[in-house]
């Protein structure tokens, strides 16, 4: 048999789309022996993580947990329990996760109909409100944040017009939840899903929900099961809940790392890291200018922690990242779909949105753009 | 708002039906900074796990690699791809993971026999040969080694059944691997699923799988859409296949700890890995038998890694395991479904499976039962 050596991985500056950087203590509690999933201590600690999620969701709403998968698992988990076969569900699609809630909804039997607009723009309210003439659906659908593009939807009216149709409004938070206001309670959100790695700065590997009163009494009458096991929001709850009732082994040491991670939140401040994504936004966007460069976002809604860069002309895109990352050690993504080639995504998201950081990878990229 | 402190587990030898306790430097490999999950060296070490996971199934399947979610979402996994409404799917039921099977096979839209036996026994060739005598279903499911009761059916014979009928035969091997003899190729198993916190010793989150060329041909030429995007083999193969096309952020972290809990199963060997964890089991029952106490399992096929004692008839078996924990930091589990308040379930899984652990928890329970 081959035998292998320990991996070491060499020391990353992650402004990708994510996972971004994490801070030393979330590491260190990621290396903290592990308990049993039904020990007294990691319930209580479970208790902590539900009660921190809510401030972080800044929700009331009881059933609010981290789902034992990635941010795609979380968005499954809306879906796969809000909806039966048959069921109308209008999504607003304006890039990668747009499309993927689609995908998603169709695969549990929904008829989707898709409110598109082009790659790095919004999603209007008048759209919606077109889309929802002659339709009662059941959900209306929209990623807050869109990690492929950099487009921040206002969902308010979105939310008020998806309730008038008698729709619940389901709403993908995966990049912004942590990064810029995200308020469940306040916007009537109903049900909610996110990520760990981009704005929280945990680990990939769990996907924070929440679903209100309204979202979780569709769910308990469904006429069909659930067709997902691991997802049935009906099992999960009876485990996160009161009961303790055993349904899978949640991941230990992740959930390690998310009680941490939503510490530094909360001892931060919502306001204040919102604050602090903005203004390293804000030094990205002049400091690219400065470097002759600039933000492909120009709606007027670019959201702080995913920054699309306009690759100039005769520029190799792939090339630059691949300088970037083999001799600054820095990370940068790709464009996708329609703006593939045509941008870079520069995230500055939770240990990752920093000063110094700015500065770091607008001078890399003047260097390599340079020679 | 209220503030947290930072999370302190006690320190708790695991002898529960998993999570296990984890080698220093598996932890360690968690405490790492992170990757993006296309960065080229994290690339690497996905292919080095792939490599690891071949060589601990002993199979040369190509489609061998880590599931982003627990031991369930392994199970389901193999379920979703495999299955489309109406298929027939035979399955053993000996204790909650067969009905588990089950209860997942159905929600794919599977109609579903059970073959059962009674908890803590084992499922005879026979009975699958008895039904499969009018019947030509698509897959043959198994639990070899069951959790719940602590029984391990041997499968070559049921295997060979399964494909006479035509059928594909799928393995769970969650509490096996690592731990007992699993043989994937020699077996001709079509499709097999894991987990990672028992007998590999890595923290719970990822679920080994592995699907032969067969497998793959029926998931690849289905006529329905997977039902879940999260889990679609035909997505994921090309995330961790040659294209590395994105298509969920991969948890990093949990990642680093398997590839170091693989090579640690690697560098002590899977034949001393089986004998360790045999010689252990024996150590216990004898253990317990000097003690007044006996193994649960009479058939004649114990699993090492998971030892079900019977409660003698006055005792308060919950408040012995309340005891183990509070005065003694040792988990043991409970019984689960007919065998709740009968049996204690005792763990000695990969880094827990020690001489040392037999000993201590034979002299906590010693202690424990006499005042």
């Amino acid at each position: 048999m081959q035998t292998y050596a320990s991996f070491s991985p060499p020391p990353r500056l992650l402004l990708g789309p994510g996972p971004s950087n994490v801070a030393p203590s979330v590491l260190k509690a990621m290396s903290l022996p592990l308990l049993g999933h039904l020990d007294p201590e990691f319930v209580k600690m479970m208790e902590e993580i539900k009660a921190m999620l809510r401030q972080v969701f800044i929700t009331r709403n009881d059933l609010t947990f981290p789902i034992s998968g990635t941010g795609s698992a979380g968005m499954e988990f809306c879906f796969v329990n809000l909806v039966e076969p048959g069921d109308e569900v209008v999504i607003g699609v304006n890039g990668v996760f747009g499309g993927r809630m689609a995908d998603v909804a169709e695969r549990c039997g929904a008829k989707v109909t898709r409110v598109e607009a082009p790659w790095g723009q919004i999603i209007e309210p008048q759209q919606i409100a077109d889309a929802l003439k002659n339709k009662r659906p059941k959900i209306v659908a929209i990623v807050h944040a869109e990690t492929s593009t950099g487009a921040l939807t206002p969902v308010e009216e979105i939310s008020r017009l998806a309730h008038e149709a008698g729709a619940l409004f389901l709403l993908d938070t995966v990049t912004s939840l942590g990064g810029c206001p995200v308020k469940i309670d306040e916007w009537q959100v109903d049900a909610v899903y996110s990520g760990t790695q981009k704005c929280l700065s945990c680990p990939p590997g769990l996907a924070p929900v929440s679903l209100n009163a309204r979202a979780l009494e569709v769910a308990r009458k469904r006429k069909t099961k659930v067709q997902s096991w691991y997802l049935d929001v009906n099992l999960l709850s009876s485990y996160w809940g009161q009961e303790r009732v055993y349904h899978h082994t949640a991941p230990i040491s992740m959930n390690y790392a998310l009680h941490e991670a939503l510490r530094l939140v909360l001892a931060e401040g919502l306001e204040a890291r919102w604050r602090r994504h903005e203004q390293n936004h804000l030094a990205l966007k002049n400091g690219l200018a400065a470097a002759g460069l600039e933000l492909a976002s120009k709606n007027g809604h670019p959201l702080w922690s995913l920054n699309p860069v306009t690759v100039p002309g005769s520029v190799d895109e792939a090339l630059v990242r691949k300088r970037l990352l083999g001799e600054f050690n820095i990370e940068i993504g790709a464009g996708l779909g329609p703006l593939k080639g045509k941008i870079w995504r520069i995230g500055l998201m939770g240990e990752s949105s920093k000063k110094e950081n700015v500065e770091k990878v607008i001078e890399a990229l003047r260097t390599t753009l340079r020679n």
